[in-house]
């Protein structure tokens, strides 16, 4: 890595903790600068455009979710114990692992919504490609004899999905100290229905 | 209703279906008096600030949220009959049929999961309500025998909410034309496994 690849990496990480606290439209090239302590002119060497950092973000974020939650859930067994994994590694990094405000998708999806344009598509190509992955995993788990041959692998992951949105609210909007036992819990029923 | 009364009311609703759209934070009196072709200092006699503006939208998508989807579910039996119509009420509320960006609160829950103040303790309070009267509607689902007696009623309300969550996900962001029929699923899940 280069030096100026390093820093860019430096300030695409601070701006993904910030994105995820006040939102990826909170992010702007002065703010960072004020923040990161650089120059205006130093950062627009890195960022040509708001929308620009806004994109770089969430390609780090992708890449981060990467190395912390995919990654890992690729360490253990096919099948029902690597979907155990990447919902176990899903609710860590929500709850704050890498971003302090958790993740910084959730954050995107509410805020770009109903907000069309390149950011928006990025978000949903970041989401579906989530979604797909969690469905191929259901697949391989019943590839793998763990689940049955009929279940629905894409409400699999509607459901599972549900289950980690449900999660972050009560973990960071409702404060309930029981957020990841409910979650679990919730987790277990969706399993045990899939076998 | 008072002259007064009734423009308050109607810049409310104005300002409730922006919020829905760019969120809470993006309301502003001087947007709004610009937006509703009023002025500043008119609305300034109906909102003292910036955060009261917020607060008395939020109390307004209060009362539109008890008109909309909980008042007509108490038009049919209670039980079980009660919660599908209130299931089935929340999904149309999202949708958009109030506010075209859909549900307020999951605007506002997201925004304000990370920013302390009088805002986000009305957020909570809202949010909180809204899942005590899911424990409610299910253990009187208990008291008629259609649930099973040992049913965890804050357990019911987190999944269910988790099913309302994955709705709004896949509706609003992924455009899928299933989503309602995905929601529909998982609910008959949630419910068989109630019983």
């Amino acid at each position: 890595m280069t030096k100026g690849e390093d820093t860019r990496d430096r300030i695409l990480q601070h701006a993904m903790a910030i994105a995820s606290e006040v939102g990826f439209e909170g992010l702007s090239i002065g703010g960072l600068a004020k923040s990161a302590e650089m120059s205006k002119s130093g950062l627009f060497a890195h960022f040509e455009s708001k929308e620009d950092l806004q994109l770089q973000v969430l390609a780090a974020a992708r890449r981060s979710f990467v190395d912390n939650v995919v990654a890992p859930s690729f360490r253990v067994g096919r099948g029902e114990p690597r979907i155990r994994a990447l919902f176990e590694e899903w609710l860590t990094w929500e709850e704050g692992r890498v971003t302090p405000g958790g993740c910084p998708f959730v954050t995107a999806s509410h805020e770009y919504d109903d907000r069309p344009g390149p950011v928006r598509d990025a978000v949903v190509a970041a989401q579906r490609d989530w979604v797909g992955a969690i469905a191929t995993a259901a697949q391989i788990a019943i590839d793998e004899g763990h689940f049955r041959i009929d279940l629905d692998t894409d409400q699999f992951a509607f459901e599972l999905f549900g289950i980690f949105l449900s999660f972050h609210l009560y973990y960071r909007l409702l404060d309930d100290p029981e957020a990841r036992q409910r979650a679990r819990t919730a987790f277990e029923r969706l399993i045990e229905s899939s076998r």
